[in-house]
């Protein structure tokens, strides 16, 4: 059965280029960063280049990136560990309210301690306001955290824009760019942020390895306290051959990341446009335009993310959903949440998310398989009969309906 | 050339069997373990699948055991993971002096908040008296946390009885098992310890992936806030190759650890008794008896211990040392310091830790080379020469020196 993998937002399959340069440190190279021998030299000589290599991709100096096991890991380094190093200066933290959970709950966390956090809204296309951050940055603020692109519906934020709020109010600013670094083009020095999160595993790296990228200068507490492993910042013996995965996964995307970027939009754009016309009731989540090039968020009108998800499953077909029941704590995504999207809508969410290894044939093979399988679920579906004996919807939500376009905003039931 | 790793406290090359095991899940399987699709599922039964076989290694269940990516941060997760949850009973811990320094820093960033720590004293070879734990635990002491053997001069600790002394005052125990979970038979139950933290790259799996073994129904804050994954005990997206590679190497430790226990031993006596003749002045660290199978730690007296490495290296013969021009941190080790070794022995420091690969041509190679380079060094060794001259030496430490049983005793100059 013909297999596409569409859940490029959970992880990437890992390039082979990046798996060959890997298995040298598995093999013969096995040696411990620490040890002062010349096996030991060879793993920490590997790891310094994979230090240039992610510096590389992003515009910062090599001594500038610490290494991590993950994104989530990177993201608690950056919020405890500015917080702590910072608290001194104020106990006030601000993100957004679509950041990932180890942003969110880091800052959960810190709350038991004393420090609060403005979790700042966005509009209905995922958008954070320039104006609100402004507002809501205080003297005590010391961290802005918000993420460069949302995974799941795919928006992107005006960084820039942010970035330099929180420079002129002297606060420090942290995007977590582990949906963008490798997928679109990312400087940290243009975007004027002191701090930014990237992993390997969403860009054809291996799982295990990501960054910290802590522009010079700023104190952070390490979470990880031990070895002097990363200048002393993040303890624990070096996962040296996932790490020289993720700089060879740096180097790739940097000579190719244009050409994957063109021909990911233009799937993408293939799917939103072609899927419009094959399927009735559809509505896009996210931004239409300041969106990743991999990404499509759709809401199935009358059904359910996980009937679709388990349907395009037996089809070969490997998809997400923002649903509850297809999340593992069975609410329904916050990201959907706070864009507003009708709660029904949000239970019909299907997510796509491409990567470099896709083609025309994989999108002619989704485009064939998912009108069939909505046909199907729908048929199943009390809400969809509903309509179609009284023409009337349950549901009310922000999305653009290709066919309907103010279909939604009939009274609701 | 031939070369001879004898590092293996440092990190141990991963079994052919065990990279085997891991292969599939760079490439095809390649799925998050979170993923709804069946791409996901497959991630997951072989996470289940390896949290058994980590279970089985140890006598655990496989709900109490939780991975992380290193033996540092699980004792980073224990020490500060314990003293969150439990804080509102005591703010008191234990620790033995020679820790390693996953623990002993995580304890000391504890006191930047309140916490404060005993830190347990050592005799010469090493050992923590259950009298001085039974001493130093009081009603507000919430963990003692002390390892099962010294990697770097190889003591066992009597857990089970050290264990037990904590029961019985109501602390709950933590001994850190990366220098011997896969190494040396590990029974949790019969250890009496409510927690243990395990590595996989210490027994000839990768390195990226650890593990925590958490008794049922004992409470601890996640120190990686954000996803579900490890039922919320550690967030990110599973290393899901370094996980399997884990489970591998514990399901071999499993059948082959005897083998390879007696196999060791036998060589690492072979090492201990036959270097005895062949250089002077040679001081076994560490117990003689309750001692790892494949640690040998000696002092070398006059010379320094980063001379040798450097040789022995070009030799293609790696090995540690405890002496502080072979530490980063440029201190002596401070597990010798703990031993109260004298400084001028601990600088002659030589660590060799053998493993399952080792054969006694590998033996044999040392023996031959070793010997050669202590005499080259001695030749350009000051202290040395003033030994020669004078009868006199300038050291004085706890060692045994198997030639001149009190020559250390003597006066110092």
């Amino acid at each position: 059965m013909k297999q596409v993998y569409l859940d490029n937002q959970s992880t990437t399959r890992i390039d082979e280029r990046v798996l060959e340069e890997m298995l040298p440190y598995f093999q013969g190279s096995y040696g411990n960063a620490q040890s002062m021998h010349s096996l030991g030299a060879k793993s920490k000589d590997a790891l310094e280049k994979a230090r240039r290599q992610v510096a590389g991709l992003i515009g910062a100096e090599e001594n500038e990136i610490y290494f991590t096991s993950s994104g989530s890991e990177t993201n608690n380094l950056v919020v405890k560990g500015i917080a702590q190093a910072c608290g001194e200066k104020g106990k006030h933290l601000v993100v957004s309210s679509i950041e990932h959970f180890s942003v969110l709950y880091s800052a959960r966390r810190l709350e038991q301690s004393g420090f609060e956090t403005t979790y700042l809204p966005v509009d209905k296309h995922g958008l954070v306001s320039p104006k609100d951050l402004k507002q809501a940055i205080r003297s005590e603020t010391i961290l802005v955290s918000i993420q460069q692109a949302n995974p799941e519906i795919g928006t992107i934020q005006p960084i820039e824009e942010l970035a330099e709020i929180a420079r002129q109010r002297g606060a420090l600013f942290h995007t977590d760019a582990v949906s963008t670094a490798g997928t679109i083009p990312v400087e940290v020095n243009k975007l004027g942020v002191d701090l930014l999160t990237l992993s390997g595993s969403q860009f054809y790296g291996p799982k295990g390895a990501a960054a910290l990228y802590l522009k010079k200068g700023i104190r952070i507490t390490p979470q990880i306290d031990g070895g002097i492993q990363e200048g002393g910042r993040r303890a624990g013996t070096e996962n040296v051959a996932a790490i020289v995965g993720l700089g060879k996964a740096c180097r790739l995307a940097k000579n190719e990341l244009e050409e994957n970027r063109r021909e990911m939009i233009r799937l993408r754009d293939r799917v939103i446009g072609e899927l419009a016309g094959k399927i009735e009731h559809l509505y896009l989540n996210g931004h239409p335009e300041k969106r990743l090039p991999h990404n499509i968020n759709f809401s199935v009108e009358f059904i359910e993310g996980e009937g679709m998800l388990l349907f395009l499953d037996q089809k070969g077909i490997y998809v997400s959903s923002g649903s509850a029941c297809t999340s593992k704590a069975l609410k329904i995504s916050h990201v959907l949440s706070a864009i507003k999207i009708d709660p029904a809508l949000a239970q019909g969410s299907l997510v796509l998310t491409l990567s470099k290894y896709n083609n025309d044939e994989d999108i002619d093979y989704v485009l064939s398989q998912l009108p069939p399988v909505v046909k199907k679920l729908r048929e199943m579906s009390p809400l969809y009969n509903h309509f179609l004996k009284t023409g009337r919807r349950k549901v009310a939500g922000p999305g653009t309906d290709y066919k309907h376009e103010h279909d939604h905003e009939e009274e609701l039931e």
